[in-house]
């Protein structure tokens, strides 16, 4: 055991210990998703009012619905949602890098192998030199998409990591 | 407006009068990450006991482990996370299908046009039958790449949906 396992253990007795929601259904109730990004700034449940059971909520880095669109389309398709919450944020790390720069990251970091299973991947990190642009592209992305149906509400948003204020942006 | 974005800014109203934590760094302070399925039933803040700015936090489909290489590479390399910690759950949907009947779906709900772009994607849904067996094969994913360095700690662990509790399974 690490120490943060340790910490995940006793932290989890504490919230089991008082845990009433044992029946909710496996599809979310409010038939919604939530796309963000996975940065430790966000608390999606506290910040944007989502109850236990409600959203599917997605997260990877740079909220990219790209890299979400497999589990995008098992929510709307399998588990029955019918809108898109997308939501990027300030001070995103995506902002701060090109593709070239990870993969010299991850070359220095990591060697030779690693380099070379990062190039058999063809890994597209997938990273965004403007925020609002950014969202802008996404929203277009799963407007454009057949996977998405056209009556879908799917709307672009940005959260203030140093506010707690999110605004729509499309 | 839908009546969800409605609520969602009632509610982001409410977190923002009183949010104090705009002054958190980008780089996770506990420096790890979580990586756990969409469902709505699984809130990792409140029960995995993760505090704000503490923790990446990646959500997918059936917490895939390959479906979120390139958060965790980003998140490793880039943020500087030193250990992961996997958690799927009882009854997750990615139990309940294969992908011929993910692509059966499609094809009924959104017709031929989304069938061909999902077959011209290759999309591979990642469904699995055994969650336990599941938690095992993603961990050795994890070991197995070498974009994982190898002093990296990685724990596969399963949720319960019915009781709010968590338990180590690798």
């Amino acid at each position: 055991m690490t120490q943060l396992t340790e910490n995940l253990k006793a932290k989890n007795a504490e919230y089991a210990s008082s845990f009433v929601k044992g029946h909710l259904a496996l599809p979310p109730a409010k038939k919604y998703l939530i796309l963000t990004c996975m940065d430790a700034r966000i608390d999606p449940a506290a910040a944007f009012g989502i109850d236990l059971g409600d959203a599917h909520i997605i997260r990877n880095a740079g909220a990219s619905a790209k890299d979400a669109l497999r589990s995008i389309v098992i929510s709307q398709q399998l588990l029955a949602t019918r809108e898109i919450i997308l939501i990027k944020h300030t001070g995103c790390g995506m902002l701060t890098f090109e593709n070239k720069d990870a993969y010299s990251v991850v070359d220095n970091n990591l060697g030779g192998q690693a380099s070379k299973e990062l190039k058999d991947l063809k890994l597209d990190f997938l990273p965004f030199p403007d925020l609002e642009a950014a969202v802008g592209d996404d929203i277009d992305y799963l407007k454009r998409s057949s996977l998405v149906p056209e009556d879908v509400p799917v709307s672009g948003w940005v959260y203030e990591v140093e506010t707690g204020k999110v605004r729509r942006v499309v």
